[in-house]
């Protein structure tokens, strides 16, 4: 690893984008226009990254992108799912003169598989150990886990959506301070109120939470709908902001604690839980887990020589250098897939290279 | 080429494909599932096909797709243009289990080119001729032509859209029959008419027409609202059914015929027209441009050993063939690009094959 760093989107694509999740409605030109304009925002970001970080784009070899998802559905009623990001590959790949991998869920999802999580791979590669039987655990807008049994082979690998990561708290704060705040940064808010337990039960009646597995989840289970349903059963409640934040945070946790107990336990045992994502930085959230879990060691990414900030763009390098040498990197044990698949698509820089 | 067929799209597929052209608006779930569906249909399709034609789909090497676009829009405003196609190339390579090469135009488009006429490159490498100067000319929705004079090289070689093809006579078809009819079949509707001189001033005063190169048009130009105003100002003339074809008919061969004079004559001359596209199957749109182009020969594409409704399928077989191989395949002088590039998006289909 030689430099990473985390690039926020621009706000105007941040706005285009939210504007398209459904049910909003939009047309063609407006769908292209943003297309393009997410693959030139890439490209651009891509580029002060690597000025930067000091590194020449002739360093570069590939570039594997991971573009927003404008929709995901699972599979059902016997028909294969659907899923579809956006942000033009060829416009990257001209942006920034290097060939670029793009659109790795698609493929996943096209052999009949939840197209995630496909981190297992990497987490697979990155923390089997002879003893010690690990839950690799990233807490993004939705929570994954990898459960990574001592001396695992590729299909021993179990790994699932545990439910919301920071997705709902997120979108809480947004409503919560009239859209001023993104995010409770390091849990500060949720630290000053109270879990209240009817709400969490509410919460955690979720139907994602009693599927079986494979399973994987997005914001069309966990995005602003239901974080405006869960706003108006805290209304109903009479449970104020603080105590909301405390029990969504809560909610998390809960989640993650009750797969392990329910899924992982029973096979061959947890030794260590090994935590990275944005919800890592919620102490809040970190705490509850630790607690839940005790004796179990959380353990940061951090310890194990790759910053958990960096650690999605790490899955996304390794999974796209698999697909650039033709060999397939899903695990169907993981994402219901009817069988491993070179995953993503292949852009071809131009001959000449835009920065070379 | 081995066997070819024309397999039109399922009705429900166009219908909702139709229902996505702009100004119309839909969800990020319709879309998406419409992209994965035509994806479905595509694969389908080319397994018919392959039955048909007595053809193992071992003997397939990879499969070049041309998916429906859904927008595109030309560089303006010193931004590169913006073009999208829909039809998921990983559910065509997991259905019929060889590689897929989709998305050519995008690749052009993102440099800076208008992602069209990509058929140049192809027309350069059947019809190049070293005492010859031909029009190569191809009557689809839109009509184009690529210009190939004696002893051409690569550079010499102009291509442009020369305006409508059938896609405004076939919208007033549509409207004219109540929807009962798709076409003019062999244009028997708009033999019966006489052409309005004035309405076909007024076509031929769309903006398109006078533009100068390079350019390309498509939908945006020339789609459903266009024949809706066209529609209208023939009421207001009071210019029957019959006539109206007749006069829009018309007006596709006065358009070629115009920009040959006013592009191309001056170059090399024009010795002789190759023709091919679904408007070679219009009788009185042929006599129409052979009058207007009198006395140089309109000939027919098959005349050359390769049918003209197999053109388009080899002309992309032709230009994935240069993908797969590494190599460009767009004419920057055809489309405006800034340079050459590797056309499109490779998918490689699962190791196994599903097919295989």
């Amino acid at each position: 690893l030689l430099h990473h760093e985390v690039v926020p989107y621009p706000d105007d694509i941040r706005e285009r984008l939210f504007a398209m999740f459904p049910p909003q409605r939009f047309a063609a030109d407006e769908l292209a226009l943003l297309h393009r304009d997410i693959g030139e925002a890439i490209g651009a970001a891509v580029l002060g990254v690597l000025d930067r970080g000091g590194l020449d784009v002739a360093s570069l070899g590939a570039l594997v992108v991971q573009a927003p998802t404008i929709f995901h559905g699972p599979p059902a009623g016997g028909r294969d799912g659907v899923h579809m990001e956006i942000g033009e590959a060829a416009v990257i790949a001209e942006t920034v003169g290097v060939p670029v991998v793009a659109d790795l869920r698609p493929s996943d999802v096209a052999a009949g598989g939840q197209g995630a999580p496909l981190s297992a791979f990497v987490d697979w590669v990155l923390f089997c150990h002879p003893e010690r039987s690990r839950a690799v655990q990233n807490i993004g807008g939705i929570a994954n886990v990898t459960y990574v049994p001592a001396g695992a082979e590729m299909d021993d690998v179990v790994s699932f959506d545990t439910g919301p990561g920071n997705m709902v708290v997120d979108a809480l704060v947004r409503s919560l301070s009239g859209g001023r705040l993104a995010y409770d940064d390091g849990g500060a808010w949720a630290a000053r109120g109270r879990i209240d337990r009817g709400l969490l039960e509410y919460l955690m009646a979720h139907p994602y939470i009693s599927r079986s597995l494979p399973k994987t989840t997005g914001r069309e289970d966990f995005g602003q709908p239901f974080a405006d349903a869960v706003l108006e059963e805290a209304r109903r409640r009479q449970v104020g902001a603080e105590d909301l934040l405390a029990t969504a945070t809560a909610c998390t946790a809960e989640c993650i604690a009750l797969h392990y107990r329910r899924e992982l336990m029973p096979r061959r045992g947890i030794d260590e839980v090994v935590l990275y994502g944005g919800g890592a930085h919620n102490h809040t959230m970190v705490c509850a887990l630790e607690e839940m879990l005790a004796p179990i060691p959380v353990r940061k990414h951090e310890e194990f020589g790759i910053p958990g900030d960096a650690r999605e763009a790490v899955t996304w390098a390794v999974l796209g250098d698999e697909t650039l040498a033709g060999r397939p990197a899903n695990i169907p044990a993981a994402s219901g897939a009817r069988h491993r698949v070179v995953l993503g698509k292949v852009v071809r820089a131009h001959p000449e290279g835009a920065q070379a």
